[in-house]
């Protein structure tokens, strides 16, 4: 009847660039926004975890086909770096993403091969950065990725996000933002592509605070637990058959 | 190769209470608020059309069976009465939509019985009245109903009505909206039903001059364009068959 | 960290008419129809849970506020019978799907009150009743519902439902079917209504021994443990709010 | 009010290979496939258009940029020449419906790299090809896409192309066919992507006359008209503001 779960291997990935040369971003996350993010969903899993944190600097950006076999779901934050994330890379990243991998791409992950890649859009938005309050709205309250946060998630400070964001629809809006400029965007996203399942999130902006943000951390664990698949792992693919 | 259209045709059902007690309702629609939304759908459409206006008061609110058979598109704007609108109309007019007439369901419609009859939901969501600036903002581009529109539409005074709003997931969000006070709301959505199309627009509120913005009137019409159905007019029903 | 976690509270609702009067059913089901999915659930459950049964002749149909307010997961069953069910029972049974209460609608129960209210269509259909081999085919490998179901589910004998379902948008089609005639029907289809979540599964009919057979008991269980909403249990509520 | 249109500007792409080797192909397509495509979507459309065809061998594979700007809407047929297609080609067709082009993806063109890069999946089914009887019934009876159609379209022979079809969540499901095998599969599809609308449609194989059948000729031509984006064309684009 019970049984016992494996834990979830869940996988920080880093591009760790701003970290080495922006003394605000050093001073927000000494030791790595990987591992702010890492602590933050160590914190509040409900479920028996290994979080493990890997970069850009790393061989093979630390994402060999061995470590994501042994991923549930993968985090990506990037932003400087994105042209030079191997291709390589994110084919396997992609493989691994249709074959049941769960991922969640993080704010200026928007723009990351990855997710374009994904999307099949340009995944381009409105911005504007200047110290923006961020109000994140539950619009789907009975979603598990919105369990135990607050409504209106309220960010103080935040670079604004805004629509269009060149998306296909998405599967699920979980939630969306607004921002003291009267912007809105959709910043609480998910898509199912092949078996795997996708989370965007928006809020996360290296230059402030948001990865310390109790209500954010809260729901990158959430969606954690919602992205892993607990079914058989493999790529679709084209089957010659027989009647049935 | 190309055809000669039959002209759309439009019934705008109109509540018309508040404007025979509230003094303010009065000066901003002196001939009521269906007259000015009649006329700003006929001032913005683009193809042939009669507009009639309907209103409660009128022998069963105006909308036998005759007048919905020969309606394309019913627009419903109530507010105060919705309790008192009759059961048989509203059974009358469900039929019509399934079977394939269009319907805008605008601002305070949303807790109308055609509205919560028709999305099964409690249809409730957030309220404040404090002049607040709307900000209407596009997130589906290619839509039709956006053709023409500013991007964000801006209304300077509105009631503002915020999510969670409690209706099932549309079909496509066409807008998103944000008010001074920091919510946001899915304020442009559409719906399809048995063979019917629906279209809600949250604004519009008898105490401020919204329905005399030129945006919110093109939207009405682009609207209306939108929801006519060239096809078949039927109710769907329950068919016994033979193997094909 | 780990949660040890209250059993699911089941609740299967059976009509219990064709039981009564029908020879061949009460061959196929001999303690009623609700008995054999009550059996089938428990045996597949993969978390700890109770599961009661209840019927149309019980007081207030079996459906308390009492009953349904400890109820995680509803499951229901009625044909014959489905005009005679209490408006009450049905008004009271929406309010708590709506408030996060699962529901899983079968077969025939296409065309029950709380089906139809919760669609706000006509849930019409093309059926045959011939003895028809149904293949159940999966469109959603990832989706929690599918896990252990063989695919196609293969049903030797069994009424033929068709399409066009009238039935607004699926939010998630799960399953697919043909039949021997031809015909394809969307047979697992996912709705989300206020905080509740809604599956419908059209195999199984009163006449054949559907739920005797392996797979369809096992979608069954799967569908309890996916409906179960652990979240908040309130019904969306019309909120005045101050400004954030 | 009323307004003159601007002819519909189509171009029908032909990959063109079969038709020089097959002799059945030959037989079924002796102007070529694109020919016979071209010619039927000519015979149905109710708009005034200028339809025009390329294939694969004309320089850049007829797509230049040129051609793309004054097209309205592209339809896709290729099979065994997918890898062959020029990456520069592909990119420049992409950019084109995320701006707003319209795209019919036909048949075997689940697999081309334009499908593919828009959909961000590996696009694989299940086939068999054994002279299959397909039916392909309406879903979604208010669709523009099935005016004038009849339900189901009876195709006496076709390859088989069944669940699961590895595809993101579409827009809309407009026909699901069944095969004489028993198996099932989405076969008429919508989804926008940027500003551009696509239409995936699987009947149509090189062995099989299917592009003379008149109900599929019919589809074809609805589509066109659907798929048309009256408003901007242009690529959405990162957009730097200043606040509202």
């Amino acid at each position: 009847m019970s049984t016992q779960t494996a834990p979830l291997r869940i996988t920080v990935w880093g591009e760790n660039r701003h970290e080495k040369t922006d003394q605000i971003v050093q001073e927000l996350y000494p030791e790595g926004m990987h591992t702010t993010i890492a602590e933050g969903i160590e914190e509040h899993l409900e479920t028996n975890a290994v979080v493990r944190t890997v970069t850009f600097d790393d061989d093979e950006h630390g994402l060999t086909d061995d470590v994501l076999a042994e991923t549930d779901v993968l985090t990506w934050w990037g932003h400087r770096a994105h042209k030079e994330v191997s291709d390589d890379v994110v084919d396997r990243v992609q493989q691994h993403v249709l074959s049941g991998m769960g991922l969640l791409v993080l704010h200026s992950g928007h723009f990351s091969k990855i997710f374009k890649r994904l999307m099949g859009t340009t995944c381009s938005l409105r911005w504007r950065n200047e110290d923006d309050r961020e109000l994140v709205w539950t619009v789907d309250p009975a979603h598990p990725i919105v369990r135990g946060v607050s409504n209106p998630i309220d960010i103080p400070q935040q670079e604004m996000y805004g629509e269009f964001f060149d998306i296909p629809t998405p599967d699920e809006t979980v939630f969306i933002s607004s921002y003291s400029g009267g912007e809105v965007f959709r910043s609480g996203l998910t898509f199912k592509r092949g078996r795997g399942r996708i989370f965007y999130f928006s809020p996360g902006d290296q230059a402030y605070p948001v990865y310390h943000h109790p209500d954010v951390r809260r729901v990158l664990a959430n969606a954690c637990e919602w992205a892993a698949n607990s079914g058989e792992r493999a790529l679709p693919a084209l089957q010659r058959t027989l009647p049935v």
